[in-house]
């Protein structure tokens, strides 16, 4: 195996258990918020640690691979692509910790009803996170645009829960502190969505080798014709 | 001058050009809030597309730097650096649009009060935001290092304004839409200082070769021992 295929192997691995840790993340921290699981927030927070330790250990793997083994055409599209989804997965997990400190927030405080859609857009946005993930181990451009594709589907959903508690707010203030956390929790799932989006564009630049981040037209035009790139 | 001193030179220009106009952005986008001026926010979201195609640019450069003329030490950490900071740029970019977006939300409302802290924390955060770029021309240690003592002023503002704004929700539902939005211009104004933050810090990695990223306790004796380290 050339060394260039090791170093690769290396950083598929390293992303592999940085995708695992922050899917993780992103799950106990949304069930403990729908579960009022205390531990599941505490476990979120312990593991910031780590995901952040794998961060920092996979940038220096991609910066050297770039200026050792000076990787062109489909190597350097996976070392590039490494970077940018190491960023994102490492911003995922900053916004499960966000939501895990909103669930210690609201522990304590009754429930002002079933969380409007959160568990909705919660299993909506781990299977975006998911997929994006499965995408780029299998190297399959069609999960990927599904990624893209789920995504207005969560900021629907984040306008639908937005109008509703800000009428709870209106209609009781006292409802107001905890409609503001909850209001963070959808917000942060938003962001999620978006980082996992993200990782989506860069499958399809890795598998494509097309750019597709900033060009609404052409994602656009990527979405609705799956079937002409395909042949 | 050797090659790779042409990039990096060339790379520097466009980074600056880059923390000009987000900076920009930055400074319309709050001034659209306090001025309720439309045009500011229109601004805003015009210059967006240069932001970010200029981000594809220098992500192009920096990467072919790294691939075609293998950078070591001093160099390496530059081109490494600038990656982080174009990143933290573009994504403050996106977060003066969000302001730009809230200020066009609110510009036809009467203001509930003078906007609580606002300006304040704008002022503070567009010193920020000027302190990084200038640590990062001038590769200038101490200044990168003011800009960490400024977040911890950033957040207790941040929190101050967050409770004012929740009493006047709490005192008049009628106050409601209004004071998200507000909240809603804090909350982006404290993510763009926290990108300042990060640039500081990759200014810090750049001069001083240490990665403060993630390391509290590093990053608190950093703060305290300028003294020792100047010498």
């Amino acid at each position: 195996m050339r060394h260039i295929e090791q170093g690769l192997e290396q950083l598929k691995a390293m992303l592999l258990e940085m995708g695992a840790l922050v899917e993780n993340a992103v799950y106990r921290s949304v069930q403990g918020v729908v579960e009022k699981n205390e531990e599941l927030a505490h476990q979120v927070l312990k593991n910031e640690g780590r995901i952040n330790e794998l961060e920092m250990q996979i940038d220096d793997l991609a910066i050297g691979l770039l200026v050792l083994q000076q990787p062109v055409a489909a190597d350097l599209r996976l070392v590039t692509a490494a970077i940018k989804i190491n960023n994102d997965l490492e911003r995922m997990g900053d916004l499960a910790v966000n939501i895990a400190q909103r669930s210690l927030d609201m522990m304590r405080e009754a429930v002002i009803r079933p969380m409007v859609d959160i568990p909705h857009i919660a299993g909506l946005v781990q299977s975006m996170v998911r997929k994006a993930l499965d995408a780029f181990v299998n190297r399959d451009a069609d999960l990927a645009r599904s990624v893209l594709a789920s995504d207005d589907g969560v900021d629907n959903l984040r306008t639908a829960s937005y109008h509703e508690l800000v009428s709870y707010m209106e209609k009781d203030p006292s409802n107001i502190p905890q409609a503001l956390n909850l209001l963070s929790v959808v917000r942060n799932l938003e962001r999620i969505a978006d980082h996992s989006t993200n990782i989506a564009e860069d499958v399809l630049f890795l598998v494509k080798g097309i750019d597709v981040r900033h060009h609404n037209e052409e994602r656009l035009a990527v979405h609705s014709a799956p079937v002409a790139e395909q042949q």
